[in-house]
């Protein structure tokens, strides 16, 4: 312990002594014990890292091996600082620096006997292998309400009850921090890897930063304990600022932006830059003006796919959101039902309707009916599901012999899957309002009805195996207008291609030819 | 921090300067710019927190979200301490206290628009849920050869290839360290929970500590981006310590000290003190002065079962292991497959053959043989199983009526299942010498012959469901010598009856009479 304290808090006679000390040194010796106390202070700070680190970096407690005890609150925040600051204080102190430590090295638990004879056996845990929460988005389900959007591991859901708790903090320091109720919703039918997806909403009992003064949300993810009952640690982290003035509460009331909204799943692999042409195009059509498409890139927007993207963005028609990040955290799929969650929370109040369906997925409504006529007579239904037509990615039309190349896919790709007694995938629409969590076929957490039965209103055709593949997708060219193909039978439909010129005069109406030579 | 110091640094003009501005302060001022200064300093060191921290406790840095770069071996552990007094340095030059930071705040990565108008999200991990690895024990298998036995994440086992490696660092510091090659064995049958049972085996190119000059044994756990793939970190821990003199290494080519040694699995719940007082008597008796009992006590060990222990504890039979630390970590049963392989791998050398079974089974060898006379003819065989006999937990006889609770389990419970065509459990005994990590019915990993044809030689009565029950297992008193119970077809078999008095007269001639009055 050091001198210079005792110096200052005995003053008088050692003082003076310290100084004569002082007044007679080198300044070598200045120097060399300078280093020497630099050296000691990293050296005894060190030691007291572990107990240092449980004020700040939450992240960080789990894994220290020796913790025994829990801090699950914040009210501990500002004692443990203070503590903190008494337990740095030593290290500033000596005066005359002691011998050198030995290096820091980790203490092991040795096993040892004791006094009845029992060999009380020590096990000593080391470092992480999956983080207890990672969060990708939070957004404002209301006045008094948050969504907080992320992944977390596997295995602590299923063999513990990990729980979670808001925190809201007002910028302005004279309010109180209040705490929220929350429930997590883990939306992804335990498909999870190291990973799985979880969707916590946070309701608090008033409404939040009413003022519009500012603040900060933070979560607490406890583990219960799951990796190690002894640690029943909570981290608690910011998920969500909002500065002084930035949140417009007519939001939540207010007619929303877009009619028709689209979240893409999770891009991935090397996309076929000619088809997502065709989709956007098509799609951009079928839904006017009114609408808008967000495209999660995992991986699959490589610059040819960007390129045809581009237009369509530049119109402010496409969101592209660069998620290509979330593939360091193994989960489902490229994490895509945390992306489509994502996507729900974060555009739920600026689509009256929010789709949810595939790239290699056109949905289509028979004439007579616009996608508005349809949707108004279904909106009565928070969600409603869509039927799938299974189109063949192969068989083509003889007639289009030598120029098949050059057509859309929607276009030569004309033959139906008529087999009998599947149950094929179906995809949806909802209001996101209602909705609190949602998944890649549909929502098993909103509020209002959900209907099935729109036959006859609105389908989907489904180009499977096409948007993944860069070559030629006609590999047999037929005449017949029904044809049994690899034990399944196919009929003639020419829905698509009917509606294949109308697709591209608007392409050329919209973004002009630019896209003209675009490869498979 | 101290003014004085700043003092010593400085020197020449600085030092009369701040001297002057020290003379003319009040002492409150002083005072108030030490609490400032080292509540500053305490915020700045936060700030470099994360970095420094890879130089000395490997098992946080996985958890620190922000770290980028991967640290795998040790030779940058010299240059990192050097920077990190680099880094640290800062912290006691000022002199002048800058203006007070903020709180300290772990960053979070924000998403950002690029200028292509991409959304650019960021994933934010916090906290861990479950360690990297936790060891239990590291034992040598020979001259060159370690086995390391512990715990790890199972969906980092699943869905990541993590990989390991030995270090061993010589006391004397004029040696160099040495690397070793490492398998791993995972030997639990995909049985894991949150975590998975790993037997690391450690093998040298050269003898290890051949001078018995002592050394540590260092584990190098690499999770191969199994939580994050961005952070491939290497989690490098002491395994084992030699202290100089202390390895026997005769062990390795000696007669071992036991023929007979029992590696009992996890014992957990409310045993029942009469059937192990039983069962330890009888397998004390059937297996010699030359055995010894490893019992693990994963919470079943209360106190009227280490009575009935306690005896042949002083006697020197039985050890045991307390490892109710191991119920931390969440693995299959108890963590029963690290338990036994700890058990091998500890008594490897201890023991011409090690027997895997339950206090619930009973070994039994038939009349004109001794345990000596099969085990010596099965000594061929690395590896063999013994085949269950297994009783009714509930049918006793008749005869007994009005004493029956003062009998022993093997005594009263006389009904054989006799029912065909079921696939039963065997256990099984080992030459630990050529096993490389064991299992609850075999072990898959060992050098030289197995056989199951031991029937005839050696089999094992198997009691059911009595082990954990307190109250008086006889509910059915009969005198038939052949009965369907529950559609089940069982036989009178009083081979175990016969000998319990010669049991009983056996452990009266060891230790007394004192666990005469022991409870069901």
């Amino acid at each position: 312990m050091s001198k210079e304290k005792e110096t200052e808090r005995g003053g008088g006679d050692q003082k003076k002594l310290l100084m004569g000390v002082l007044v007679n040194c080198a300044t070598e010796l200045k120097l060399l014990l300078t280093a020497l106390l630099i050296l000691c202070s990293v050296a005894t700070l060190l030691q007291f890292l572990p107990s240092r680190f449980t004020i700040s970096t939450s992240d960080l407690r789990f894994c220290i091996s020796r913790i025994s005890t829990t801090a699950t609150g914040d009210a501990a925040t500002a004692t443990a600082i203070a503590a903190s600051i008494n337990q740095v204080a030593p290290l500033i102190s000596p005066a005359v620096p002691p011998p050198l430590p030995d290096p820091p090295r980790p203490s092991i638990e040795e096993e040892k006997v004791l006094d009845n004879g029992i060999v009380k056996r020590a096990f000593n845990p080391h470092g992480a292998a999956a983080y207890n929460f990672i969060s990708m988005g939070t957004y404002r389900g209301g006045l008094a309400t948050f969504a907080v959007i992320g992944l977390s591991s596997k295995p602590l859901h299923v063999y513990a009850k990990p729980t979670y708790q808001c925190e809201w903090v007002p910028s302005n320091s004279s309010a109180s921090p209040i705490m929220s109720g929350a429930y997590k919703i883990l939306p992804d039918w335990g498909y999870g890897r190291v990973y799985t997806v979880v969707v916590v909403n946070c309701t608090f009992s008033q409404p939040i930063n009413a003022d519009n003064s500012g603040g900060t949300l933070f979560l607490h993810a406890s583990t219960s304990g799951g990796g190690d009952t002894n640690v029943d640690i909570t981290d608690r982290f910011e998920v969500l600022g909002e500065s002084p003035g930035s949140v417009d509460f007519n939001l939540f009331t207010s007619k929303p932006k877009y009619d028709y909204l689209y979240c893409g799943s999770s891009l991935y692999g090397n996309l076929s830059p000619a088809r997502v042409r065709e989709w956007i195009a098509y799609h951009v059509r079928l839904f006017g003006e009114r609408s808008h498409f967000v495209i999660h890139d995992a991986g699959g927007v490589h610059p040819e796919v960007m390129e045809v993207l581009k237009p369509w963005m530049d119109l402010g028609y496409v969101t592209l959101q660069d998620i290509r990040e979330q593939e360091r955290f193994d989960g489902y799929y490229h994490n895509q039902f945390m992306v489509v969650n994502d996507c729900l929370h974060r555009y739920k109040f600026m689509a009256k309707w929010i789709l949810f369906f595939d790239v290699d997925e056109y949905i289509y409504v028979p004439p007579k009916n616009t996608i508005k006529s349809v949707m108004d007579s279904l909106s009565d239904y928070n969600q409603f599901t869509i039927a799938q037509m299974p189109m063949s990615s192969k068989l083509c039309l003889s007639a289009d012999y030598g120029r098949y190349y050059r057509k859309w896919g929607i276009e030569k790709l004309v033959y139906r899957d008529t087999k009998k007694g599947i149950r094929r995938d179906r995809k949806y629409a909802i209001q996101p309002r209602g909705v609190f969590a949602t998944g890649v076929h549909m929502s098993q957490n909103l509020v209002g009805k959900t209907t099935h039965k729109t036959e006859g209103k609105i389908k989907y055709f489904h180009y499977h195996g096409t948007i993944a593949q860069r070559r030629e997708p006609c590999r047999n060219l037929l005449n017949v207008s029904r044809i049994d193909f690899e034990k399944t039978p196919y009929v003639l439909d020419t829905t698509m291609r009917d509606i294949a010129w109308a697709v591209k005069k608007f392409e050329f109406k919209m973004i002009g030819d630019r896209l003209q030579h675009t490869k498979q």
